[in-house]
């Protein structure tokens, strides 16, 4: 098992939400896309992958099968072997594979409208702004980039080549989280109080990426704790006013030479919302709960590949289980088609503020003061 | 309705935890009290209530109605109307009424085996300590007391009297509470690895006494956070190692010149256990979260009245809803008919431990600083 397959099997398997027990995965259906509307019919967005690792393999990928008005149409991987593999089990012509070297020459493969990023965080910067120089909208996964630095070098390229740039985050389209953001913003239960977001797993393989931090820029919190931080953003509607932080102790010197074993941080909003938030590399636990003058809502699993479960203070939450990464893609690729730009909620300003939250975090923890962000 | 019954209501009738609506409140029936053992048949301890407020009124006596092997022997009170009402309902005898002024005369009356401090927390130390020098063993009401050298005081008064000392924290003998307290000492799920407490309610009546840091000393940390800390310790059976904290905004200064209105915090625990906490006087919420190793456990709500509810990542949990307070209070009864002794888990150490912890939460919280325990 590979570093990658036994973090993202994690995610799959997480078993550590709302009455989950650890059953089998299975593969959800996509019955939150309605029929393709006739106005795309025939018109299907090609999307080319940069990075063929896990998640690129058994969600992006697995996804690009079901989506009606988007398609794989092409690769990028420094792995001939993989080239080969996908060739075949896609059909991907040989005109759309592309090596690290190569890439840049995309600019002339008209089959290709999207370049979708899924590099370690530390090559996203270099990567999205040689696929906005090539002329190629631009998706990114999370974290959008190591630094705030680098979030705003890539904004500006996709901007200076008019292309679009959006982050992978697929909550945005997700059913239960979806629908919780409504019951938030329409008040349901009337105003927010107090939220818990929390999404931590126990890393496997010492040796990967993640726990690099040249590489992943941090650990836990780059990884996992980002959906929590966005979490109590798209819940609220609004910006974090100041935060603390605080590191949780090293019990694993071997993995966390590098990162953050776990952490705890403590948003202030405004209207007097709290958000408590905690992410570890060392302990399982996904949970979004908030609570409103009069009720609660709680999703576990909240952040993982689903199935996402959510209960009310009126009892269960019965929403359509899909297939995220579908899903996201399915519906970037019809607002694109339609307005000819991705969905604002998932744009590189979006990355960027989170990354300004995750560094405020890291500055928090590091000197115990409290920091101000507005 | 005064201010009392409000708060009192409202831990009746939170319908802020899981899946709970805000139905009425039924009398839940008093189910895991096993039938009285035959060597203590007849024999029933006589119970003195200090201060008659919403507390005495609508649990104690309402509890003790149910208990085998303990009543309401007697009543301190410093209101007249108060006195008769009571005689007349609970078939007091005339010579078993105290006021506060009469009160030390407790010690001739063969009728008290126990005196139950239910007085505002400021007014604890003085007559815990009266009741100790009278001869008769005591429960106290949580917080024991305003500060670590009252909870000191207290303990010394009532060893130098050889007389028991405990502290009402019902808890310890509810069902859910107590099977998730084995759930975790036996690891059904594996270690602890972090918890989320969290007890918060809207507070009424501006100018009642729990807003009044003399009378209180201090907000809803006191008040009720005092059950998130004291989980997190029965939960894991360890004491914490160090705290940070932070007060959250004030929004209502009518009510919040004196005490906080929220307060967050973090505790070590030893085994790299992480415990985030929240409290409020103007958040509803009510739960305890664990998380293992290999699954999780939700009591929520969590600890007030009941009925508590709970989950697990195999299910719902089952168990017996009870009368918090007679089931205490007989707990109580039986084990010193049996022992001579107090149970050791709610023993003035423990009320003691608590408030330094609170203290060193405030402290925390005061002074931005990591404040060590261990």
């Amino acid at each position: 098992m590979t570093e990658n397959q036994s973090r993202r099997s994690f995610l799959q398997n997480l078993g550590v939400g709302l009455g989950t027990t650890a059953a089998a995965f299975t593969v959800p259906s996509l019955v939150s896309i309605p029929e393709s509307k006739s106005k795309y019919e025939g018109k299907k967005l090609g999307i080319a992958l940069v990075g063929l690792g896990s998640y690129a393999k058994n969600q992006l990928a697995v996804g690009l099968e079901q989506t009606p008005n988007c398609y794989l149409a092409g690769i990028v991987t420094g792995t001939p072997s993989k080239a080969e593999e996908w060739m075949k089990k896609y059909n991907i012509p040989k005109k759309n594979v592309y090596n690290y070297q190569t890439f840049d020459q995309i600019a002339d493969n008209k089959d290709i409208d999207i370049v979708y990023v899924v590099l370690p965080n530390s090559m996203h910067h270099e990567y999205v702004i040689r696929a906005a120089k090539a002329g190629k909208h631009v998706m990114c996964e999370k974290p959008m980039a190591n630094t705030v630095k680098e979030c705003q070098e890539m904004i500006k390229a996709c901007k200076d080549a008019g292309v679009q740039l959006g982050v992978g985050y697929r909550m945005h389209f997700e059913p239960f989280t979806k629908e919780v953001i409504r019951m938030s913003r329409e008040k349901v239960f009337g105003n927010v109080k107090f939220i818990n977001s929390n999404f931590g797993f126990t890393i496997g393989d010492p040796t990967q990426w993640r726990l690099k931090k040249p590489m992943a820029g941090g650990g836990p919190l780059m990884d996992v704790g980002i959906y929590c931080v966005q979490g109590s953003r798209y819940i609220t509607g609004k910006e974090p006013l100041a935060v603390t932080a605080q590191f949780g102790p090293i019990t694993d010197p071997t993995r966390f030479k590098d990162v953050e074993e776990s952490l705890s941080w403590q948003f202030d909003f405004p209207d007097a919302v709290t958000v408590n938030g905690f992410t570890s590399y060392k302990t399982n636990i996904e949970q979004l709960y908030i609570t409103y003058e009069k009720g609660f809502v709680q999703l576990s699993p909240a952040y993982s590949y689903g199935p996402i479960k959510g209960r009310t203070s009126q009892g269960e939450l019965n929403l359509p289980i899909v297939h995220h990464q579908a899903n996201m893609l399915e519906a970037i690729a019809r607002e694109f088609l339609e307005t000819k730009m991705f969905p604002s909620h998932i744009s590189g300003e979006e990355g960027l503020k989170d990354m300004k939250y995750l560094t405020a975090i890291y500055e928090a923890a590091r000197t115990g003061k409290k920091i101000k962000l507005a």
